[in-house]
């Protein structure tokens, strides 16, 4: 999950998590729009072969990233953030604006393993950090070894 | 699309459709769950190699069909009868109950190609078929000729 | 619930039912819009004095009928018609075109009172009618009484 | 907006918010079950002589508070939280949790004034509150006089 406008460093780090999660055999799923995180990180994965899914807000998929190869049309608008927090096994979020902070919330209250990926420390989510359930990841690579370790332990 | 309770032959035509729909290439979307032709259509799909995608109404993947790969999580109940529709390119619908009858309603309303197999003529859906948006078919290959028309045309 | 292209006839039940609806001290809760059924129910309701909510399936109250008090904004299209229906004690459905049919359906997947208002006998709802969930109904006042016999029965 | 889990204060705020929201005429809206904010400050409306409307997240409205006179029924979980931030007009939002949060982060997307009772500062909304999309109050008097500031300048 992240923003819509981000910065090149941001965009690299998207494409770079999207390629990482393919190379593990994981699908990516995200919000699905031909922007910011979501495009770089489906660019990222479809280029390392793996498979794309966008939950779209929208009511056609015409508003989906060339990336996407699975979009899934809600028409639903920001109730779709939901979806995407309940078809994940973990969330990794990378730094975007209101919707992002909306999914880390909602992926917390859904008990769902949660990555924030370059964010500052923030006491509203220390409750989470102290159980595991939330972890403070500084690259793509720590994001996916984080994953791994999680779910070895299942 | 389909009824969660089936007869013998119903069952028969949802793993046939969901084969054919696999090896044209196309992606088998459906309501997901363990049990009708949801279940029957993603079995034929998975097992003549195709991509099969779940839209499931409850709060976890629990419910899924094993021969789900790609379970879409909604959390939303019947409200996820409204995503199946906004993200099939064309829905074919199999005997079922008052869930089937929605999403036809529902696909007719998003202008979706609708196609029904082995259903009775209804003077309700008249208007649609006289467009040309809806179609009465007698068997799952009759669906799949019928759906390259639709796209060939396009 | 019912269409938003309706006859004069149609709109003069709709503005009665509401009205009906409203003397029973019931409060009246339909799609919002401001067309047919909608509208005209929600008009005969408030001019009756009673209290009218509108489920909006767009992203601001705008597009509400003036004579919704209470409008309630999904932002979620056609996934608000299981809003309707889940939050009705009964449904009347008006003559309409497929969001009202989804919406019979739905409230009969749901158990809900469904009352059919100048609808043809349809052999899909026969299950429903011998049940008696689903009633067909030929004037407002019957409507209104139906509903008084079933809750008289709780 | 609120947790469902509170301290005897914010019961007592909530409550008080929700009495003084009725006394200037204004509807109450809220998530709408028997817990926490929610019920308080229905509670605090109602005794007030104001209406209460409860958005709730299950498929019937056993789950509502006793003073929420509207129960609009959903079945969509989490992804009320939108529909409860898009009806509203302005969004207070009390102590609480992640849902909490996804409701502040969802009204700040959708524009809405937001105000944050008893927070503290905190930097991600550092760029909604120098747009004065969103403001911090110190009691529920506040809240109600930053309104009334907002909309008398509509």
């Amino acid at each position: 999950m992240g923003g819509g406008r981000i910065s090149d460093q941001e965009r690299s780090d998207a494409y770079m998590l999207g390629s990482l999660i393919a190379k593990q055999g994981w699908m990516l799923l995200n919000g699905g729009r031909d922007a910011g995180v979501m495009a770089a990180s489906a660019k990222g994965a479809q280029e390392a072969g793996g498979l794309t899914i966008g939950i779209l807000p929208d009511n056609s998929a015409h508003t989906a990233s060339a990336h996407i190869q699975i979009p899934i049309v809600t028409g639903m608008g920001n109730a779709r953030n939901c979806i995407n927090v309940l078809s994940s096994d973990a969330v990794v979020a990378c730094p975007g604006g209101m919707g992002t902070l909306s999914e880390i919330a909602l992926a917390l209250k859904c008990q769902k393993p949660t990555l924030l990926l370059h964010y500052k420390f923030d006491p509203q989510f220390e409750k989470y950090h102290i159980k595991g359930l939330l972890s403070y990841v500084r690259s793509p690579r720590e994001a996916i070894e984080q994953i791994q370790a999680i779910f070895s332990n299942v």
